[in-house]
């Protein structure tokens, strides 16, 4: 068993696909968890908006938390239409490309691809950063942590997506159970102290209002709560994954997602008002999460806490999964469609899209060592990503209804119509409430990758129209081609390759830079060479001398052959490079490296009509 | 001018290697910055061990500076005897090797590259950490600093010998004349003063002593200012660098160098006795250097203060420098001795030898970084290669002037035979008295290396007995090459290598993976290919498709191949390969590799009857 095998799982053949699809169960971690994460820091996000207001601001909670919520159930319901008319995977560009047009799918499809390796940074730095600020020991590990987390996600999904599915299952599963138990005590203690709860562990005092409530700062928080619904799109991408009836088990899966979030948002928005909790600043000695002064008041401070509070980490590292799970499938698509290099629709060796994979692993990995593993300064770049993408899907959903009709078409049109323009005002909210925070960045790099896109697009279709060809061989001016074989000095190398040259063709030029060895190689040429060609009836073959006063010995033969070319350009040239192969790479230093550099050389610099033969001999 | 000729200098010719040799002058700082910069440690070495002797052990840094600079005296003039015996380079590897045997060569030669690259690292860090301790806010860019002088000083010896020897001078000369400049007027002062003089900054009280005088001490003092006497050798490893007559140059050289550091060395040890300045503890909070304190009580902390520290930090970090001069020379005579690999003895594009600077900056750099910057425990590892080699040097001239006699033999066998005791002696001392804080390692080191150059020996022993050849090429069985041509689709990339494959030989077979073009590619092979080839009367080529149910495309090729070669193991194969090469580089991931990992396996796991052809296609 092969160390590959052992970390990345035997090769899957193609007929073994069916058995990598996935059910509703595994689903949910697979896709789900950026959705259900999210519950950790939306009302987070938009409770720390609120500080100012001191204990009014709690009360906002709830309206904020319900419009959230709101919005969720309109985009699902979206979805779940998207679903079952792209049964193949209809992620937003998908939708917009075929719907309204291919600019929108890019543009759709650009906003994505900078949502997702966001979030996969932010994710994992965010579940890391959580632990450290519980455990500051562990503070000058904070990069090497996420890499190891990045590292191990991008190993599990190489394995394919059942095993994603199966590893990720438990931390999913203790997160949503302990904070729905959480939230199940909290609410029957409140019912039972009409309101006024006592809590175990009482939370810091509120701060003191230094602000008036304001429209402004009311949509500010809406909006930084709205991260709660980037990761609502995973399923909707991936489709495909699920096992028969595809459309039926991801409807499944996206309605218990989306299901859990609005319980987890509507609970905790109840309970952090029920229990007078108030963000506190991250920034502060004092800082303590939302989640951890809620667990704490409901609960207290015991083990059923640490294991709340500990999931909670996890599933914050690993939501970083869903763009693991969803990038490689959307850049597939858009790669089958010419606009992102092809190899990405390519399968791995477990049947996933490896190399989209590995890309967004080297680019999350980029992002987090270049923010040292803190990328708080990255989160108010995403969100409008999501949202865009949303709104363009929806969107094309309304020309979809519009187009195919049928027996629901209007109330489709409605649905997916109302799901456009809630999240299309999102967009714009999200937008100007994050502008300067960092979302111009995002708007900036989206026109960058659809240049990007299309330059790619306009590449391959040059080259296909270059290459493409349907005519038959032409085979009227044949003519063998001229060989040239470089050659230092008389040996068992040398002569293989000679022999080989003599075997294709009868014009073969020996070429030798001058050096010690030059006044030998000449007679042994004339004897060994010469003669026995002469013998069979051949003309001889020349050896040409070229100097070399600036010692290279590689571009004078490059310049040599170059200028061959130039002489007879329609003669086709075959270069033989004699070359020593090692059969174990230390030995690699021992010998000079010239071949490959004559040969890298030549590949560079070389043209149509220069072939090169590469001659090897192998040491035993 | 492109960037490498601005970065390293326009390529030299062979005619301009007169150009390039150096005088006196340059050669001072080329071959002397380790030497001379010994003095800025080698005395606070020895006042560091004598501090528990607290007043007492200032008293006996005169001795031990007597008993050092004896030795570099003996040291010195066996040198010269070596520079006139070996005009052509005689390191202490070619002496032995020459006078006593390969063994004692390779010994002394492996001891010399163990002390190279650390004097390299150690010198470096020495300068850094002095301007750290300095200037303390530098503190966390100690490593960065470091790296950038090993940088600067590789670039420079890029660039060849004259150009290091101009840039080296400046500091060179600020670091030899301020420090004469201060010994001189402390010198007067204390005469002026009746041997009692007043310091300007009162240097630090003297320590009281904790321990009493003992032999141990003494020798293990007398040890640790010996690392003033490394660098000595280079010279006569250097003496082709220096320009007619090279060994009057040379020996002019080492006259200068040897000269100037023991007028170093003696007036430090009687000024630090004249003053009362003894060691501070390195690693307590009031450390300050010896040279420091001394330079500060002679002439005070003013301008001339800071310029004589800030040469001396700079000369520290150069010292460097003389590894980076040597080292290579060493290695291009070894290499081509064959006990290294061979391309170190290759001049670069400035007549120097670049491999093994570059090898000696890719050590250097590891060592840096692997200590962070800080090579305090490095130190004790080196003086025993230098001491090691030294002797062996010496022992390897008296040999030399008993086999060759001539009128002096007797009194130069007595120079040098009193320099190997005296050096032998030293060694056994030094490896005794640091055997514990590191010597073991250079120890073990030693027989590592000694084992590599061995085996290198034998393997270029092996292959060129396996290579070699002077019989004439036979032409007897003559059979053209069987060509296989792996292919995915028609283009007019296939047709050319199709067109090539069929000029090379009869026997031609297109090699197909399964996919989805496959019916159609056999219908276009029976079009295009067959009918053509069967009109001009030759026989159809074949196409063969293998399945491929893991999706795998090149395995399956390079399967194939083997299979054929197996089944005839006689005949020649050769592989045609298509391959379209982009102009720019950035297009390299918009098409499959595939070729590339094709020849690369082809290449790793074929055999000597296996040839590779690139059939580049050069898209425009």
């Amino acid at each position: 068993m092969s160390f590959l095998d052992l970390l990345l799982g035997k090769p899957l053949a193609n007929w073994e696909e069916r058995g990598e699809r996935i059910g509703p169960a595994a689903g949910i971690p697979i896709f789900g968890l950026d959705a259900l994460s999210s519950a950790a820091y939306g009302p987070e996000a938009a409770l720390t908006l609120l500080i100012p207001l001191g204990a009014m601001g709690i009360a906002y909670i709830v309206p904020i938390s319900a419009a959230i919520i709101i919005l969720l159930t309109i985009v699902y319901f979206s979805y779940r239409q998207t679903i079952d008319a792209y049964p193949g995977g209809g992620g937003s560009y998908t939708v917009a490309r075929e719907n309204i047009g291919t600019g929108a799918g890019l543009l759709a499809a650009a906003a994505l691809l900078i949502d997702y390796v966001l979030t996969a940074a932010v994710g994992i730095s965010a579940g890391v950063g959580a632990l450290v600020s519980a455990v500051p020991s562990l503070l000058p590990h904070t990069l090497a942590m996420c890499l190891g987390i990045l590292l191990l996600i991008t190993i599990v999904n190489l394995r394919g997506v059942k095993e994603a599915g199966g590893v990720f299952m438990i931390p999913t599963g203790l997160f949503v159970g302990t904070l729905l138990i959480t939230i199940l005590i909290g609410v029957l203690k409140a019912l039972a102290a009409h309101g006024q709860p006592m809590p175990i562990v009482e939370p810091p005092p509120l701060p003191a209002a230094s602000a008036l409530v304001g429209a402004w700062l009311i949509l500010k928080a809406f909006a930084s709560g709205c991260t709660a619904l980037t990761g609502v799109e995973a399923v909707s991408n991936g489709v495909r994954a699920f096992r028969e009836p595809t459309a039926e088990n991801a409807k499944k899966t996206l309605t218990v997602i989306i299901g859990l979030l609005i319980i987890l948002l509507a609970g905790i928005a109840w309970l952090v008002k029920a229990y007078h909790i108030a963000a506190t600043d991250p920034g502060s000695p004092g800082y303590q999460s939302v989640l951890s002064m809620l667990v704490a008041a409901v609960a207290g401070k015991g083990v059923f806490y640490y294991v709340t509070i500990g999931s909670i980490l996890l599933v914050l590292a690993l939501s970083a999964n869903t763009a693991f799970a969803d990038l490689p499938r959307l850049c597939r698509i858009i790669a089958i469609d010419g606009y992102l290099p092809r190899s990405l629709a390519n399968r791995g060796r477990r049947l996933v899209y490896s190399e989209g994979i590995i890309v967004l692993a080297v680019l999350t990995g980029a992002l987090l060592i270049l923010f040292g593993g803190v990328t708080d300064r990255l989160i108010p770049l995403y969100a409008v990503g999501a949202f865009l993408a949303f709104t363009l899907s929806q969107l094309g959903m309304v020309f979809h209804w519009k187009r195919t009709g049928g027996a629901h078409a209007l109330r489709n049109m409605l649905v997916n119509g109302l799901g456009g323009l809630v999240t299309g005002i999102t967009v714009l909210v999200v937008l100007v409430a994050k502008f300067i925070d960092g979302a111009w960045i995002t708007m900036l790099l989206i026109p960058g990758i659809l240049l990007l896109m299309y330059a790619v697009h306009r590449h391959y279709g040059r080259v296909s129209q270059e290459v493409a060809d349907s005519t038959p061989l032409n085979l009227t001016h044949f003519q063998p081609a001229m060989v040239v074989v470089p050659l230092e000095r008389w040996s068992a190398v040398t002569k293989k390759a000679l022999t080989l040259a003599l075997s294709i063709s009868p014009d073969v030029i020996g070429l030798h830079v001058d050096c010690e060895w030059t006044e030998q190689l000449k007679k042994e040429w004339q004897e060994f060479v010469e003669k026995p060609v002469q013998e069979i009836g051949l003309s001889a073959p020349r050896l040409v001398v070229l100097q070399s006063p600036y010692r290279y010995v590689t571009s004078p033969i490059v310049d040599y052959v170059l200028k061959l070319q130039k002489k007879d350009p329609e003669r086709q040239l075959a270069v033989l490079i004699p070359e020593l192969v090692e059969r174990h790479w230390y030995y690699y230093f021992l010998h000079n490296q010239r071949a490959a550099v004559l040969k890298t050389l030549l590949y560079v610099r070389g043209s149509q009509k220069i072939a090169v033969v590469n001659v090897p001999w192998y040491i035993e």
